[in-house]
């Protein structure tokens, strides 16, 4: 055991009472994560990014089909162009690389053409759906990977506002797709982010059977826990409210409502 | 740096030769990654369960909307239906935990009609794929917490080869979808197994732009190394068998070819 109160910052007053019986440093560096959204201008090394793909590849691949690519973007004007896409996320042009994580189904269909088969396997939903989470864990591992060599990350779902001008900056072909964006570089000091509350763990944890009694509460602690979090960032302080917008109507999906036409022009059937 | 050839184990002869310049305990550790298919009987604790949650929890969640939850499953028997479901996956019996990743946009279609709104974009495309990446991330971190904290896993994608089967066995409500399984325990030490080679860095990382020149020359390797690998685990020795015959046809999808139905009937519209 490393901490005392392990959880409280993830959790703040609702924290799991339960100290650990096992503990890593691993686990208290994921514990301390947080998203960087202010960077230094200072590079990340081409031998950096090696190992950050090394621990990408490293993370598990549904049969081993590794389904995923990823482009490196540092050219600061592309960079500039993908901050665009992605509604104005500054952040993107600050940090000096941006990894673009593609659901890639272009190497399988080669391979099973080359094969004599016809591919048909790969227009299906699950096919997609095996790509984008081969390719989600590979992030996540090099995003953690990123930060415990002491630099800052944050993912840039906003690259699907327009995955068809993305896929045109990248030069993307057919069935390959855009998934979201993972933004690395050195977090500026200067202008530091705190580590984000969670919902409460009997909010997302059910045991043997999915039970919902525990959400009403546990919602209304967390509507609570996080006012202070926004408030203290100059944000809405309703996490009920953003939920509630994001959801509440197609105009909260800002323009992600034709994701679905966006996978068919990339070639993707979703069968 | 800890080691001297970092990446052998992990890609082979074509093992980049740029050696890091930054290094951590956390990537040696990621590089070390296998799947682990031989467990023992032991247990996990509630301690150590809570533990991987709370590194789940702490992963990324895209504008911390946290679209998952995770049905934690013990009881032996349900363990064995679902490893029935799964194919027959043996390790799902064997093992002491199975938690099953959900994308569940049931809590904010609550949420949106305690606000009065219709909940309409959760009918969306985007929004399940919101939801299954964010449970990727979380489940990428569970299983690398559990790997510091000794213990092995392995995903479990083949719950999806019946989702509906699934979701009846946990009880799941609508708008809630199984994505995979994570299998948790105490590997078998009498069973041990290697880690796993990937295609060379050349294949899947792209510089500024997509470019699949490199594709044909390292697929042919990658041919080559698995074929070892594989031939001493007693499997199929060709990788582009094995793609070919996943997407050459619907047959390769074993039946998850109906996975978009399987949404539809959790109330996923997937517009």
């Amino acid at each position: 055991m490393t901490v005392e109160d392990p959880y409280r910052a993830r959790y703040g007053p609702g924290a799991p009472t339960d100290l650990p019986d096992r503990w890593s440093d691993l686990v208290a560096a994921q514990l301390a994560h947080r998203s960087v959204r202010a960077y230094l201008p200072d590079p990340v090394s081409d031998a950096t990014l090696t190992t950050l793909i090394a621990a990408a590849q490293s993370a598990p691949s549904s049969s081993n089909l590794q389904l995923w690519s990823v482009v490196a973007v540092r050219d600061p004007r592309r960079r500039a162009r993908l901050a665009e896409v992605a509604g104005g996320q500054w952040h993107i042009t600050e940090a000096p690389l941006l990894l673009v994580w593609l659901a890639d189904l272009a190497r399988a269909r080669r391979i099973a053409a080359e094969a004599g088969a016809s591919g048909e396997g790969a227009d299906y939903l699950e096919s997609a759906l095996v790509a984008v989470i081969d390719a989600a864990l590979a992030a996540q591992n090099a995003a953690l990977a990123a930060e415990s060599l002491g630099l800052g990350t944050v993912f840039a779902g906003a690259l699907r506002n327009d995955p068809l001008a993305v896929s045109r900056e990248l030069g993307l072909p057919a069935h390959v797709f855009p998934v979201f964006g993972l933004v690395v570089g050195h977090a500026d000091p200067a202008r530091p982010t705190g580590v984000k509350p969670r919902l409460a763990q009997r909010v997302v944890l059910h045991h043997e059977r999915y039970d919902d009694s525990t959400q009403a509460d546990g919602i209304g602690d967390y509507e609570k826990l996080l006012a202070d979090f926004y408030t203290e960032a100059g944000l809405e302080p309703s996490w009920v409210r953003r939920v509630a917008e994001r959801f509440g109507s197609v105009a909260g999906l800002r323009g992600r409502d034709r994701l679905r036409e966006a996978f068919r022009r990339q070639g993707f059937q979703l069968r």
